[in-house]
């Protein structure tokens, strides 16, 4: 268990920046990166960015950098990027529905196979390549086929209720999108994305900053009078 | 300056998801909570959320615990979602979309007033009761009307583009979807959400526990052998 017990979950939050900076240098054909320019492309320090490597063996060379195919196949590795993982998608409102369209997830190998709504105008149909099933058949379909990850963009109210059923059916991974903490397995993995929550506390440090500048400025026309 | 500077981030993160625990008490009429059971609500130690709360005031009282309603109030002044902001949104593909016809984020003071995109056969539409202009037009727009924040839902590889138009044009929130680090004035407070960097992290936990849950197994095993 040492391997991911001395890694703290911050560094593995990391991990997948590392990765979009790899990715993007890749694609314009550049071989080789040093720590310092990953740092401006993440926004982390160099040194916690070597450090943070090193902890899964390196990958860099002193004086010369990175790889950058080198470290993308590593990170891909590490990441686990190269296996394939199943996916249902539960609730195909907008944002389900613009998740479904969206492409970038199939490259690396997250693959959502099967959408449920209870919505009869649009079960049957298929969106973004994916057949959206009636969601009373969720449990009939878990029994059947092996998924990983469940992605939950349906109504808070409901969304304890189809966890349960995803969990109780073999599903470990929940991507939830409901802004509800939902109550699950330990054996389970939960990653929240709470839109609202993000935006409140965009709107809290764009408050913050501003307020702060008002009194920073007060102040400062103070001394200057005082003078 | 004091009152900002002797609060870490990570309690502003807390803030909003102790007033979504405290919205779902107050929908279902519960008048009182205890740290305990705001602890059970939000998966935080109620210890810390008694630290953070006092952080801003205290707010509860020992042996009663929170006022639901009064505790509601004063989040909603803190998190500042009692003043309008408004946002304009560039890029109406699947996810602008989504955002547009998101009726949650209005409820609490944050308005979108004007989509745009590069899309002819979008500009000029209606999407969830707001106008799509034409992303050339943004310049001109925000010359005459100040907003707050600007939600990016577009391409990676433009994303920087606007942005900065944005920042030079008095915008100093940026609510960014496009999986790129922007470069934007220090005055500017960005918050990302990158759905591919979240999904990845999830498949990592997801295969450590795995793996770690089998390796556990396989010792066990190894043990029994052994005697």
């Amino acid at each position: 268990m040492k391997n991911s017990g001395d890694r703290s979950p911050s560094i593995i939050r990391r991990l997948p920046k590392y990765y979009r900076a790899i990715c993007e240098l890749s694609e314009i054909t550049i071989s080789r990166v040093s720590s310092k320019e990953l740092g401006k492309l993440t926004g982390f320090n160099p040194s916690q960015i070597r450090q943070d490597l090193n902890s899964f063996g390196g990958f860099g060379q002193q004086g010369y950098g990175y790889n950058v195919k080198n470290l993308k196949e590593n990170l891909e590795k590490i990441l686990n990027l190269t296996t394939k993982k199943t996916m249902v998608l539960l609730g195909v409102g907008n944002l389900g529905n613009a998740l479904l369209n969206y492409p970038g997830f199939n490259e690396n190998g997250f693959e959502i196979v099967a959408a449920f709504d209870r919505d009869r105008n649009k079960i049957g149909t298929e969106i973004g390549g994916v057949k959206v099933h009636d969601i009373d058949t969720l449990q009939e379909f878990l029994k059947t086929n092996t998924i990983d990850i469940a992605v939950l963009t349906l109504h808070k109210d409901v969304a304890q209720r189809y966890a349960t059923i995803c969990a109780e059916n073999g599903i470990r991974g929940f991507w939830n999108f409901a802004p509800k903490k939902l109550r699950l397995p330990s054996r389970a993995v939960v990653e929240n994305i709470w839109l609202n929550e993000s935006l409140y506390t965009l709107g809290y440090f764009l408050t913050e900053k501003i307020r702060e500048e008002d009194e920073l400025l007060n102040n400062t026309n103070y001394d200057f009078i005082e003078k």
